[in-house]
């Protein structure tokens, strides 16, 4: 048994692991602490008298994701669309509620000029600083020092000065609540560049991401990896590891709850960072390692469903369930998650600081809240449910919050390399080491993945087979597609104000050539700009490097369009 | 038994709790995973050929720290003097090693005018946003939404804007680097404002708090008040608290690592916040208390000894051993411990990022840089030392850091309730808990008092005696004549430059009368100035707000020293 691997955590990441292993032939030992397999993918029966699965966890598959759509063809599981396109989307803020066709060209219509402006500047900046991240190692990127010391908030302050911008401002500190469960003000710049580097840019993360629900349920990718294992390498349910003793270099010897130790030539922690602490190491893992699970707050996310008779929102409105809530509201976001046949469902979410508020109220005024806004946005037959479903991951007695483990300033920099470089015999999955979609299925599939050859390779077998790669380049290329489609919009929104901001398009303008300096950019917007109210020349005057930023963004992308070199990281 | 109470933790805040109970007549059990008594106060004894005890841990009582001097009074435990005043003191920045008699005002001499400017504007503005915290709930305070959503570094960028401010921006990093072991970029700004109202203000937490070493070293403090516990309730050591379990309401049922399950009526942990997690709390802690842990990560402070047998720093050069390297080298600052009559030792840090780093690298690296420092800086018999120690706390096995857990941004107003306030049966210690004196023994003394007089309220008994009382007028007043001097350190080292800034201390002229807006503030400031340089018009100019502070600074200062309720925060 000296080639025994011993993997604790059976979520997607652990028991893709053990997958790839027991394929190998290695005889591997699966420990799990909770009673069932799965970790943040988490599948409930419906309510009484209601059908369809419910997800309490992950719940939805994005185009992109090749891994775990792969795995769902490997398994013979099929996927759902989310009524998207063709109905009508629904964005509040600020107390109103605008439905619209489609998000991104509407949303610019109901803000001022100066706002889209600003806005447009923001993703620009956004996306090449993004795409300047180097996804394996984030702390080895171009400015990682300079941003992992700063705030996503002190970047939207730099961004959005002064008062005129509290729309934008809102925006994107939901663009950093909604993926992360953690307010803008708590997490890193570089963290949130890396994280939206690796689920392949701005728009993609937010929109594509959530094309797609699985039907009968996410837990059951878990179950059925678990069942196609020897029996032997099956996941051993309610068994928390306790204490890995490394004393002998030659093996681990892990002592597992309630049952004999055993030994294991090698260990894979496929468990969020944070409950790494958990488990007693003996001799202790080094500082880095040991100090960081002290440092990867998991975010706070309560996902409710309520089940109705009758989709309504799409009968009485042409909505098709899928509300942004800015602010002004305790829910964050719903969808429409009706299984394939099963009972109209929507589901909504609470995250970040809203979230913990709402986290320490009773089940009761949390249904209430939730119907209140549904009722508000869709309709009043938001109190007609029939039944409801929640689940606090905040209060998961091992994950203890969702989606993912985040990083405040500070911490890639110092400890990133702790979370995936294995240390002695010990290896880490789990979807935070991932460094493509990281915080989601698609990301815990390929760091077990990843997680499983360094073991393999150690023991000196053949690798398994790559997975489907990342469609980087078509993510790319449809980045910047949208990049494009945004300046288009703010040209559109600003051109609404009777001002020739589209003539900024004209990249090869003398103005803009590759050296031009700030102030000369500034001219060159000022000429532009000529013929506009006083409001706009203000905005100028107090934005210089916004518009610089303006130009240099355009001009860039221009350049990448024409030469994809470009975008390379 | 009842009313058995179950103390986690025998540090000194947990000891404390434990006799003030058992002094009440109260049965105790008191639970401790290490194999030892003390926590973060752990004394060690010297290296071979050496005399003296070593404290890796807790070393120092300040002046105004009245419980741990109480405690050491009661104990018959002496305390010492670290070598100060009389001699000279040693300052390190920018690759410079500079000597002096007084730190405050000799520092200015060294800086350039109007760096010791921006430096008085910022020990103000920190004093006097300090003093408007709520200690005992700074969520509370007036602007804590605001700050808790900054860092120190936020706050750091705003006083020292561009490139002239280097050595200010350094010096105040460290300010937050040294006390708390983590970066003024990953600290919360409320929670660094807290820390220092907590320790007394700006001033006395960096200077007075280190003025005496306990002699025999400061672990024996839980040791004497172990010993003086009834036998049955003495720490029960190597014994990890599992589990806590609360489902029959009348009770808690304890299972501790390695024996039976006992019954209590209440609980205290007095454990590091972040090693509540080890604990599985059945039914769980609401989602505010269990996501806590995740968030209060703690410094890192690496501590070592070098033993000589002479004081070299002394003898050759007249120096009392206390330096402060503000940048360019890895240790942050070394004191002369030597015990009375016990080996000539110096003590240095390695805190924070630089500590983190050095904290990977192996034992001999650690000793060879710290000696070139110390060579450096001191002379070059720093090589010939006769005894090497040194401990990394970062990597204890649980509590993984020192000297406190800290919070980054979002933290304090959101979790910092259930940093202290019980929660069902369940009592908190420890020195994070505490709001007099936080991070030290002198807090760690207080909270334990405080949850035993908790405990003891809820079981219908008598309340112990208070503690003596943080001095908080005379601190206050110690602050303001501190403060003052600054001013006038300030003002020298402009008139150094034959500026005029000393009129500034006429409060009473008309321009900043109460109600003086920024731009009458700024032309009082330009005529006081107007013999001056173009340099300082430029750094008028360029620090509007600045300029502002100051007036309004010295003005309160004034104002308060004459009217002691403005004190009062």
């Amino acid at each position: 048994m000296s080639k025994q691997v011993v993997i604790v955590g059976a979520g997607l990441s652990g028991t893709t692991a053990a997958s790839y292993l027991t394929q190998a032939g290695v005889p591997v030992k699966l420990f799990e602490a909770l009673d069932r397999v799965g970790g943040r993918t988490y599948t409930v029966p419906p309510p009484e008298n209601c059908s369809g699965p419910v997800d309490h966890g992950a719940g939805y598959v994005g185009s992109t994701q090749t891994a775990v759509k792969a795995l769902l063809q490997e398994l013979n599981v099929e996927t759902h669309e989310v009524p998207g396109d063709g109905f009508l989307y629904t964005l509040s803020w600020g107390g109103n509620v605008y439905y619209m066709k489609n998000v991104l060209p509407d949303l610019f219509k109901y803000l001022a000029w100066y706002e889209s402006v600003a806005i447009c500047l923001a993703i620009i900046d956004m996306y090449w600083k993004g795409m300047s991240i180097n996804t394996e190692e984030p702390w080895n990127s171009r400015n990682a020092d300079e941003w992992d010391n700063m705030t996503v908030q002190n970047w939207i302050d730099t961004k959005f000065p002064g008062s005129k911008f509290s729309n934008a401002r809102t925006i994107f500190q939901f663009v950093c609540r909604i993926p992360l469960g953690v307010e803008a003000s708590e997490t890193s710049f570089l963290y949130f560049l890396w994280y939206f580097k690796c689920g392949s840019g701005f728009y993609d993360l937010l929109f594509p991401a959530q094309d797609r629900i699985v039907v009968g349920g996410t837990q059951q990718l878990s179950e059925k990896i678990n069942a196609t294992l020897p029996k032997e390498s099956q996941a051993q349910l309610k068994t928390p590891v306790l204490a890995m003793d490394n004393n002998d270099s030659s093996k681990v010897v892990i002592t597992p709850a309630g049952s004999s130790q055993i030994e294991a030539e090698r260990c894979i922690l496929a468990m969020t960072p944070h409950t790494r602490d958990y488990i007693a190491f003996n001799p202790l893992l080094s500082p880095m390692y040991h100090q960081l699970p002290q440092r990867t707050p998991m975010g706070t996310t309560i996902k409710i469903h309520l089940f109705y008779k009758e989709k309504f929102w799409l009968v009485d409105k042409n909505l098709n369930g899928n509300a942004t809530i800015f602010d002004g509201d305790s829910i964050s976001q719903t969808y429409d998650c009706t299984a394939p046949g099963g009972t109209p469902c929507l589901q909504a979410f609470y995250v970040g600081k809203v979230g913990r508020r709402m986290a320490m109220m009773d089940r009761k005024a949390r249904e209430a809240d939730a119907k209140k806004t549904i009722g508000k946005i869709f309709g009043e037959k938001a109190n007609d449910s029939i039944g409801y479903s929640e689940f606090i991951w905040d209060n998961h007695p091992w994950i203890g919050g969702a989606p993912t483990g985040t990083c405040a300033p500070g911490t890639l920099t110092c400890y990133g390399n702790a979370v995936r470089a294995p240390t002695g015999r010990i290896h880490f999955a789990s979807t935070e080491t991932a460094y493509e979609w990281t915080g989601y299925m698609d990301g815990a599939i390929r760091a077990g993945h990843r997680a499983a050859s360094e073991v393999l390779k150690e023991l000196g077998k053949p690798e398994p087979k790559p997975l489907p790669p990342v469609p980087v380049e078509q993510m790319r290329k449809d980045d910047v597609d949208k990049l494009k489609l945004v300046v288009n919009f703010t040209s559109q929104s600003v051109q609404k104000w009777k001002i020739q901001i589209s003539n900024l398009n004209v990249a090869s303008n003398a103005a803009v050539a590759q050296n031009a300096t700030t102030k000369e950019a500034q001219q060159f917007l000022a000429t532009q700009f000529q013929n506009s109210s006083e409001e706009l020349k203000d905005y100028i005057k107090e934005n210089k490097m916004q518009a610089d930023d303006l130009i240099t963004g355009l001009k860039m992308l221009q350049e990448s369009v024409s030469n994809p070199n470009m975008l390379a990281a």
